[in-house]
């Protein structure tokens, strides 16, 4: 579980989340289990309490039990009575419509008798955003004259650069830049938060994390699942805006910054927006390729196509699928291809980050020099989590054949360990202030530029949909992309 | 098994090979078996014979007979009587005093009559290696007009550089150095042929493998047991003649040596002497210590302290350990301490090779960065085969608590690998006339004198022994010799 840090101070012993959208899914199945997991860690302030706001005619009780019944489902163990018993004192449901100015006078009562420090958790759909940040404004609960007072704002953040700074601007007039924490659950992952820390706590990674060293990089993240009931937002989404433009981009941002000065937030940003203002740069060498799924097999069982799913549009144009390959123009990478994959219906689940080395010129000299596979760094993100490394060795008992073999380190196969649900952390960081894990407008904004752009290309390029069949490993294309460059992908879901 | 390869052509399709020594220790437990499993593989060439040459009165099938008792005593599995019908036809026995004139006409019969090419194996006590050699010369065995002549030499080469010198010099009176074979078989071991793979077939290691990330590298090889009944041989040789002299320094010159122009036998043993140059130029700076082992117990049953050992005089001061503190006085290692340590009687079993790595410049900004431990990569030559990586990693659930971990490959651990042992593949390379894996005059002329420098500055210096108790891990001054540098021994038996 979580360590404890000092850092929960006096000042901020005392806190009310409001959560807006009380009844909904993202709130019965990641945040009141995030919640009641830091309860049962201990990690909640001595003060705290969660006010839920719905539009449902619901009592405290009846809220209560729903609560109950959702952290039952979705943590793996049985419910602490004794850690729900004081958790459950802590939650509280307000009914109100956001959108009305009725509720809010009798909202501020509640949250001013709660305590000083308050933050806003917006678990709504995005056009609920703005109407709810100006009712904030105008029932002066934005106004940190008596604590913080902080807003959690769940993606999509715009659906491009110009809604996306439409609305930053018009966020921006109520709360301050600081005070705004742009979730990409991404960046709660284990992995994820491990990245700079195998990069920079380790002397053995950094020298050769460079152009001079590393041929190319892989990031992969794919699913066998289909859209499901998300039809309606994918339609509007697509694997660009859904997967890439937030949390592939924030894996390679991760993966290829600079070190920064010092770990810090302020700093660790600086360095990883360096990196997306110099992918938006390139758009001239990338390479797209871009996919939608039909009619095919996961695991035995026959699965619809895209077009045939659930309110999405018999005639769809929506990529379910994309890759790219891109450069980033600086000093460390350049040359370096870079090489984006995420799929829906695909093959295998599994997000992986694999750095290929380039061979030593070394290696000619050995008899068998052309079956040496280059080295591998692999980056388990997810479902497993840890590293493996493909390194070659002499075969056992032979003169001098050379054969690849793997070192692994497995995070979550060890017995007892448990990694924390990117929410536990990230509800964590929020509650201290530490935005490190959150993504700030800067980012947003060259992620979007990104997007735009790739948005643009495909739009002058036609692409017969659909392109795979589901449960492949996507359209042939994105095969294509690597064997013209003598490379391939080396992850099919997690096996080297 | 070890692979065939292409490289028995036919000028060396016959080859005699004649064992001085047939019924010693060596012949019994390691050539014969070692032979044996050659032919299982196949990998002997189909005209080869094995001419066994001692004094005492055996007929042809009495001396199969004991070979036969020798090979089941010391392989894994029961023996293959198909194998052994084709074995033992090509083992003879021939009586003879090998100091005596009296037997080589009839040898030399004997051999010509076998085939061409013919291998002297020298199985037995150094006095005899001159005795031998000059009666092969004086009965034309040694004249290689009608087929090569090959000569195997057993450790030890010479008692210091004046002893070796003198032999070396009468050696090659009679045979040229090419055709010699001076046997460490430690360069046999699987992981001592791997380590060039390791180093120059992984893009990954080269980079980082110097002063500029290095911070130490220490060579560790331990033994539980004690002299056992080599008495009187140990009483003339000590830890540096038995272990470091030979087997170390060439664990060390394979894990120093600069990248060789290519991996052939000539350009290898020149990157290699470079080391042992550099090394008997350094001797300044050298740290010494050494120890003998006194009673103590060993699994929980007591044994004898070394002076009170089978053929040990009672007031001896020859050490059971040894460790060093060493530099390599070049552009790769400059400044790098390179800490040696082999004893007998000591806690565990294991060789092993650790290269410790300096920590990053970054590592002071994580905020437990005192507790970082440096990245270590561990070589393990026996009784494990492999190689370990310790490096760092965010402890899953903390918000950025640092705690190594650890990747491993295991050679010898996988089901259904076995490794041959060292001298199967080192007869097999003196059939094919691979010399790579032996010692040659350059080296050894090195290494003594490397060793005759310590030998003379602990000639100075009086040390009162024994000074450590048998089951331990030596005398606390091998401890002291790296705390005072503030480091210490990363090896206890395989555990970091």
């Amino acid at each position: 579980m979580m360590q404890k840090v000092n850092s929960m101070d006096d000042q901020n012993l005392s806190c009310v989340m409001a959560i807006f959208g009380a009844t909904g899914d993202l709130t019965f199945k990641k945040l009141m289990p995030a919640l009641y997991n830091l309860e049962k860690s201990k990690l909640l302030p001595e003060q705290f309490a969660v006010v839920c706001i719905g539009r449902r005619d619901k009592t405290n009780a009846g809220y209560q039990n729903d609560v109950y019944e959702n952290i039952q489902k979705n943590i793996k163990q049985k419910i602490d009575e004794k850690v729900w018993g004081s958790f459950s004192k802590r939650v509280s449901y307000q009914r109100q419509d956001f959108t009305e100015d009725d509720g809010y006078p009798s909202l501020k009562k509640v949250l001013d008798q709660k305590g000083g420090n308050m933050l806003f958790y917006l678990s709504v759909s995005p056009h609920y955003f703005e109407p709810i940040i100006y009712k904030l404004k105008k029932y002066d609960l934005a106004n940190s004259e008596n604590g913080w007072r902080r807003v959690v704002i769940e993606k999509p953040f715009g659906s491009d650069l110009e809604t996306a700074q439409i609305l930053n601007d018009r966020l921006t007039k109520v709360f301050p830049e600081k005070d705004i924490y742009r979730i990409d659950h991404y960046l709660g992952k284990e992995m994820l938060q491990n990245l700079l820390v195998l990069r920079f706590a380790n002397s053995f990674f950094e020298p050769v994390w460079n152009a001079k060293y590393i041929d190319s990089i892989q990031i992969s993240s794919c699913e066998k699942d289909g859209v499901g009931t998300r039809g309606a937002y994918y339609e509007k989404s697509g694997a660009l805006k859904d997967m890439i433009q937030n949390h592939l981009l924030q894996l390679l941002t991760l993966t290829a910054m600079e070190p920064p000065e010092s770990f810090d937030e302020r700093h660790i940003r600086k360095k990883k927006t360096a990196v997306l203002k110099k992918l938006a740069a390139c758009r001239d060498e990338m390479k797209l390729v871009r996919g939608q799924y039909g009619a095919g097999k996961i695991d035995g069982e026959n699965v619809a196509g895209y077009r045939q799913e659930e309110r999405v549009d018999e005639n769809s144009n929506v990529e379910t699928f994309a890759a790219l390959k891109l450069f980033i123009d600086n000093e460390r990478w350049k040359g370096v291809p870079i090489y984006i994959r995420t799929g829906k219906r695909l093959k295998n689940t599994m997000t992986e980050v694999v750095i290929e080395f380039k061979n030593l010129p070394q290696t000619k000299f050995f008899s068998d020099s052309e079956n040496i596979s280059p080295n591998l760094l692999v980056i388990k993100i997810q479902p497993e989590e840890g590293m493996e490394f493909k390194f070659n060795t002499k075969k056992p008992g032979s003169v001098n054949t050379i054969v690849p073999v793997k070192m692994n380190f497995c995070q979550n196969c060890q017995t007892g360990t448990n990694s924390p649900e990117a929410y536990e952390r990230l509800l964590y960081d929020v509650i201290r202030g530490d935005a490190t894990l959150f993504t700030r407008w800067e980012e947003v904004k060259y992620s979007w530029i990104f997007a735009d752009n790739i948005q643009k290309l495909w739009q002058k390029q036609f692409v017969q949909f659909p392109n795979y069949e589901a449960g492949t490993s996507g359209p042939k294309e994105a095969e294509e992309l690597l064997e013209s460059d003598n490379r391939k992908w080396w992850c099919e879901g997690g096996e080297l």
